[in-house]
């Protein structure tokens, strides 16, 4: 798999994709990364890539030219999947986005900053809007780094053990129940005694029970589909 | 405001909390960023941090030794508004919940990884469970950035151009307008007339009833509420 991100601020990548279970997918070659500077694609002479809004309003809006160009550039070599455009106003990002988005081959993620980017790029080069939440960030790096770590780690080969991302909450449309580890005992603080007993077939339903009832009392709004 | 970070992966904050607007905010003394390495304060002698989880099953759980003397100490040196644990089982962090906490003193925020920590500190230690979507992360700490960066962006001060947030997505219900900026034809894509007409009232009107047909088309249970 291959992503291309698109942005202001690359250096913002650094730390978070160059770290942990991603610097290791790609180690592995399980997945490539390519960052590239849209301001090294602006004609401006003074390497602007904003300007102020038309009809007035705070906030600049990213200009069409050096964007388009970088997006033609990438199309010119290779097909894509998808140029996904991280936005406040998108689709809601969910887990099953991020299943289906890891069997993709390439993808384009496209990093709104200020008040985004003009309007024409979404209607003329953007297949998929993302939002990851009902929030608003500085720009869309951060988003574009979550997206990318959701995707990544679901590539068979990239977690050390492959089964523990299918117990992840959502998976299976409930919460995770709790885990424990040692000491059984912590300064009074316990382990349930069922997560000690040895009895598969008791702490399997423990689990399941638990993961109902933590779903149904903090996302109730889970189980209604 | 200050915010404490505590992570196994404190280098995965590198790029992005120390860049643009998040850069500025440390700089101008309105916010302290510090990052704590858990593993700095385990007792085990192999620096072990994990262990496997009481009834069996994939994934490692942090141990609460660790945890427990860092929140601990933290604690002796200040008070604390809240000790966050980001959780994809918390509450969803929305635009609300990032005014709120915008307000606060100080604040700790804890990474899980792996299957996430021992039961015990969540039960004994921590106030608060954000989770950012409905999606699962290889940890955290992109979580824990994301909330850092909403939160910072809202100290006053920070942004240059403090209405810009205001008429952010979600802050009035609705997702925001399309935005346009020069040139006004780009290979003929071109902006919509009301935006050049420089009638202010009917760019309102125009943008409000924008804003208003993309949520009803996008995000239909914004409406609802």
């Amino acid at each position: 798999m291959r992503i291309d991100i698109l942005t202001l601020f690359p250096e913002m990548f650094e730390g978070p994709l160059t770290q942990s279970i991603m610097k290791r997918a790609v180690d592995k070659g399980l997945v490539e990364m390519h960052f590239h500077d849209i301001r090294d694609y602006t004609l401006d002479k003074h390497k602007k890539v904003d300007d102020y809004a038309f009809g007035g309003g705070a906030g600049m809006v990213m200009t069409i030219q050096p964007i388009a160009d970088l997006i033609d550039k990438l199309k010119a070599e290779r097909d894509y999947d998808q140029v996904i455009y991280m936005t406040p106003d998108g689709q809601r990002f969910e887990q099953r986005i991020a299943n289906t988005l890891s069997l993709c081959g390439n993808i384009m993620i496209l990093c709104g900053h200020y008040k985004g980017v003009d309007q024409r790029i979404r209607d003329h080069y953007v297949t998929m809007e993302i939002s990851i939440g009902d929030y608003v960030l500085t720009g869309g790096e951060l988003a574009a780094a979550v997206v990318s770590d959701a995707i990544i780690r679901l590539i068979p080969g990239v977690m050390s053990d492959e089964t523990s991302a299918l117990t992840d909450s959502f998976q299976d449309g409930l919460l995770s129940p709790p885990v424990y580890t040692r000491p059984a005992d912590y300064n009074g603080w316990k382990v349930p005694d069922v997560l000690l007993s040895g009895n598969q077939a008791m702490i399997d339903e423990w689990r399941e029970q638990q993961a109902y009832e933590r779903t149904k009392q903090i996302r109730p709004d889970l189980l209604e589909d």
